[in-house]
Parts: structure tokens; C-alpha cells; sequence
């Protein structure tokens, strides 16, 4: 398959800090859109696999699954792009599209698995899919979004992640303005979670541990910020959430929260994989009908229903811009949760 | 408040065996009916009370919430049942009727929590209430429930336990003819489980650790039986089931089961009240959009529902009929389970 060459930031093995490498892309074949990388978000998920904490990371790595850029070229049969498009990449740049979960629009749930933006097997050059931290991208149209016009690009671009993460357990339990909803944590995910279910008109709750989040929370759209460590706060939220959206990465209880959820009500976890320690206990479930549900990501649809939704919402991330060369400060920075929210590398910075 | 003796059985303490004992009841207010016991089916949760396995057990303790009788007196307000009619009586005799979970007949999460049928705190003359251990009982109308004419008596009183504990979720989570339904552990709840999904058109399997279950199974109306111990059963039906009931009521692995969910599966527990151990996993429950749920008994107009169903589609519990004398040797049978599917003690026995 005919490739050409780009240069790319990323890492040959676990212990090494990213560096300036060159990657190959192949040449747009005719369903394929190719895109110059004007921005790219900075998900934990790029720190966990260049660092190899999840286990599975093949090198090198080039992360970024949170990008937007402009249209370089398109393939023949390309239909809804043209040239100088400003157009966005999500976490899935390939899926079977022939099972029952991509038949009904949840690649992310496509039952041989999707393959991800990057460190999946690439079906087109064989070893391992490559990121956003990279000059241009080459993707099939089916998982290229259109990104409205109004929306400032750099802040754009954590919708791809963030943003969908959050969004589709909003929709998929038909979040509307009679809606109670709690969000757990306020980082990238969080912060959007908040912005996301206001956006949708619904009763918005911040649980944090930390008060001093109060002012930014409910600058952000919160009603109400609950600080979880306070019992008599939780509480006077007893029975009151139809919805909570767990955006906490790291292990942590999710049974203090059971009974803050509404008869019938869920918590979704989004951030946390791994084992709930400590053990769930099922009676407050059991005696108010409610569930501990897990969701990843969203759909190409749903993503696309995201970006016009935030369009006529004019609703985007909180972040800071940083060069490409910073991605190692940022990576740490990231790990002391020191960002209001969400870091967009300016990809212009690897060109010069 | 006016009252009368009957002749009831219990226990003076959590060591000692059920023996004859006198009780009183209220003479029949307004809004009260009075029924003379026929049937009453023998629940775990008789057992736990007895015993106060669970605590908070208060003596005497008179067992019994799944009674089927005859009216023998009704209060002037009371317009849906006379004088001679067959009615049943569940696990609740009382809630407040006034919260939300009550104004949408979910008695089963009333707020300030419902009155159970026995070991509650009895509102009308103070003291705990009493079961269906017993000659009579009298039960504000909104809690009586009508029983179709056509079903066996005694066969129908499960119903109002191990039935509607199993119904409600199955119509809860949308079971239909087109739901692929399992059903784990294959005891009281797991037998009516297994009809009701059978009579609501749905395809049923049977998870059991037991290979000699099949036949009992298949004869119930399951389409298949999976031996949940061996690994390629499980991989088999991966991915398949829209709803699990769990009815197992120990602690046991609930991430063996989570892997054969389909996409926006949920498995319900309804049997074992405790911390979930071993921890769950929430890695399979993100990558799928898959929940862990609790549902408790069901509400007064479903449990009505319900016995109208199983009016329409002929379907009973599968019983062992004991007398009233023979309970504490049902207890230690049912502890081996020892019961196809259900002790019910005819109640003339108490009489004679």
C-alpha cells in the first residue's frame, strides 16, 4: 500500500518522554478523507498507553485520539467532505460496520472490537494505529465528523473524547430539563459532563471532595456543589438524582453515592476500570431499584449529534493551549490534576 | 382499638421452634377486609425472620407473607371486595400512599418505607405485624388483591412473593417475545422466574451449577440450560442476554455472568442482600454499556397485574402442601434446598 511520511511526537518504549518521530500514512485510498492536525486534545488515556499502564502498548506510540483539522484531500468515492473542510477524528477510525452494534450506530460497542485512533492494529498497514500528536491523518469517511463553524477549533477538540464520553450516558438515560443529574469528580470528563447536562436543561450537582471547586463548578453550570466527605450534605441529596455520571479515573467508593440516586435511578461509570473496591453492597440497590452501569465513549452518530448539539449550544471545553514540545510537562501536570480542564496541543508548533 | 384472638404460629425467640401461639387483630376498621387464611407459602425470608438471621427480628415472630383466603367480613367503605370472595394478601399490608413512590404505585419503595406483613411496626395496634401464619387477617382494601378464579389456590399463594419479586423486574426492563431472558439459581424465585419470562413470550435459559437441573428446567419452560461452571457454555452465550434475573440468595460471583450480557444488558439481583464478593469488575461493564440492578418485591397494581396474567396464561408455582404442624421439618428442608419449588401450608390445619 502506497504511504507517505510524516513527523509525529511519541515515545519507542515506556520509560522514554515523547520526542519529535517520523510515521507513515498511507495514501488516501477512494473512502478515505486525509487532514492536516490543526489541534489535538490531551486525554489520560495518551499518558496511560504511552506509559504502558494498562499493559498492551506496542512502540512506538504516538498518541491523540481529540482532534480537528482542515480537509487536505479526498478519496473518489468521498461524498459529505471536500477539500478545506474543517473536520474532527474522535477514538474509533475503524470498525467492522457489519455487526449488530455498528448497525445500529454503537461502533464503540462493535463486537470484534473498533480500532482505535491509536496503539489498535491498523487494517490498512498492518502494526499499530498512530494518534493525533502527528502532522496529518489519513481516516475512512464513515468516522470523519463535521465540526460546526461557529466553535472555537483548539476548544473543540476534548468534545471528541470528553465530551462524547460524557454525553452519550446523558442520552442513552434520556437526560431532559425535568432531569436531576450529578456529575462525580470535575476534570476533563467532569467539567464537561457539567456543561453537557446543563446544556440539556437538566438540575445540575457537582460531588467533589475538594470545597474550594465550588466557585469553578458552578461557573461552569452546576446548581450545586455537595462535598462528598460531608454527611449531612449528602444527606439533605438523599433520593434526589435520576442520573449520575462517575467521571473519577482512579478506585474509589462508589457505594456512598447509591443513596443519593432516585428510585429507579443509575450511576454510570466512565473513568474508573477495574474492580470496586470496596465491594458494592446491594441492599440500598435491591430496596430502591437502582443500577451501577458502565459506558464508554459514543458513536460516530452520537458524536456528530455532540458537535451540532454544542454548535447551536455554543458549548465547548475549558482549556489551555500548550506546544507540542510541552507534551512531557503537560503529561505531568496532568498527573497532579493541575489543568482547568483539559490541555489542546497547538499542532502548528511540530511543523516549525 | 377493638380486637379478637386467633390461633397463629411463631416463635418467642430465635432459638426456639414455631409452636402454636394466640395473636390478636383489629376488628375490621372502614376501609378494612378480613380474611380467613386457606393458604400461605413458606419464603427464605420466614425463615431469616424467625431465626433473626438479619437482625431487628422483634417475638413473638409469625412468619407468612404469601396468603391466599376468603373474605369473611369487610369495613363500610370498602367497595371492591365482598363477603365469600377469594382474595391474596403479599408481602405489604401498608405504606403511607402519599410519597412519590407510592402516588406511582411503587408501595415496594415507599420513602418511609412500606408496612412488610410481618415483623413490621404494626400502626393500628402498635406491637409488630403478623403473617399468614394464622387463622385470619385484616388488611386496609388498597392492599388485598383479587385472585382469578380459574388458578389452584394453593399454588397461587407463591405468587405473591416469589412471583411478583420476579415479575417486576421482567416488566420493568421491557421483557417482551422478542427478550432473550436467563434466569441464575433455580429455587423459588428462579422456577417462577423461568414461567413468567416463558409466559411473557421470551426465550429463557437456565444458568445452574448443576447438570441434573435440565430436565426440571426444561419441563418449567426453559429453552436451554447452561452449566455456569463450564467455560464453554459460558462462551456460547456471550453477548445474548438482554436481562438476567439472579436469584441466587448467598453471595456469589456476579462477573461470571456479565460477559454473556448483550449490549445495554442488565442482570438484576434479586435474591442475595450484601457486599458484592468477589469485587465487580467494571471493565466488561463499560466496554458494553452493562448493568448491575436490584429490584425488590413489586408494587400493589402490579402484583394485581400480575395474578391477572398468570390468570389468563394458567400459571401457579409448582408446591409442596405441608400442614401448619409440619414447618419446622419444611425449614430444614428447605435450608438443603429439599423443596420443588415451594412448601405451602394448607391452613386447616391450624383449625383442627
Amino acid at each position: 500500500m502506497e504511504t507517505f511520511e510524516i513527523k509525529a511526537f511519541g515515545t519507542d518504549s515506556k520509560t522514554e518522554a515523547l520526542k519529535e518521530l517520523t510515521i507513515k500514512r498511507r495514501v488516501t485510498t477512494p473512502k478515505d478523507v486525509e487532514i492536516d492536525i490543526l489541534f489535538c486534545g490531551v486525554c489520560h488515556s495518551d499518558l496511560h498507553t504511552a506509559r504502558n499502564d494498562w499493559g498492551g502498548s506496542a512502540y512506538p506510540v504516538v498518541p491523540g485520539h481529540e482532534i480537528v483539522g482542515r480537509v487536505t484531500k479526498v478519496g473518489s468515492e468521498v461524498s459529505k467532505f471536500k477539500v478545506g473542510d474543517i473536520a474532527a477524528i474522535g477514538c474509533i477510525v475503524d470498525s467492522c460496520q457489519e455487526c449488530a452494534s455498528c448497525k445500529q450506530d454503537l461502533e464503540q460497542y462493535c463486537i470484534p472490537g473498533f480500532t482505535g485512533t491509536y496503539n489498535a492494529k491498523d487494517k490498512h498497514l498492518g502494526g499499530r494505529t498512530f494518534g493525533g500528536y502527528s502532522e496529518k491523518i489519513v481516516v475512512e469517511e464513515h468516522f470523519v465528523l463535521k465540526v460546526p463553524e461557529n466553535l472555537d477549533l483548539a476548544a473543540t477538540a476534548p468534545l471528541l473524547c470528553a465530551g462524547i464520553t460524557t454525553w452519550s450516558p446523558l442520552k442513552h438515560w434520556n437526560v431532559t430539563k425535568d432531569s436531576k443529574v450529578a456529575v462525580v469528580g470535575l476534570g476533563g470528563l467532569g467539567h464537561m459532563a457539567i456543561k453537557l447536562a446543563k446544556g440539556l436543561g437538566a438540575e445540575v450537582t457537582l460531588f467533589s471532595r475538594s470545597p474550594e471547586k465550588e466557585k469553578d463548578a458552578k461557573e461552569l453550570g452546576a446548581n450545586e456543589v455537595i462535598i462528598s466527605t460531608d454527611s449531612a450534605q449528602m444527606k439533605k441529596v438523599a433520593g434526589k438524582f435520576d442520573l449520575i455520571i462517575d467521571t473519577v479515573p482512579y478506585v474509589h467508593d462508589v457505594n456512598e453515592y447509591i443513596p443519593t440516586l432516585n428510585i429507579n435511578g443509575t450511576i454510570v461509570l466512565v473513568g474508573y476500570l477495574g474492580p470496586l473496591d470496596p465491594m458494592l453492597n446491594t441492599v440500598p440497590m435491591i430496596m430502591g431499584r437502582k443500577s451501577v452501569a458502565g459506558s464508554v465513549i459514543g458513536g460516530i452518530a452520537e458524536t456528530q449529534e455532540l458537535l451540532d448539539f454544542c454548535g447551536e449550544h455554543n458549548i465547548v471545553s475549558d482549556i489551555e493551549v500548550i506546544k507540542m514540545q510541552d507534551i512531557n510537562e503537560a503529561y505531568e501536570r496532568m498527573l497532579k490534576s493541575d489543568v482547568r480542564y483539559r490541555f489542546v496541543i497547538d499542532m502548528a508548533s511540530l511543523k516549525n
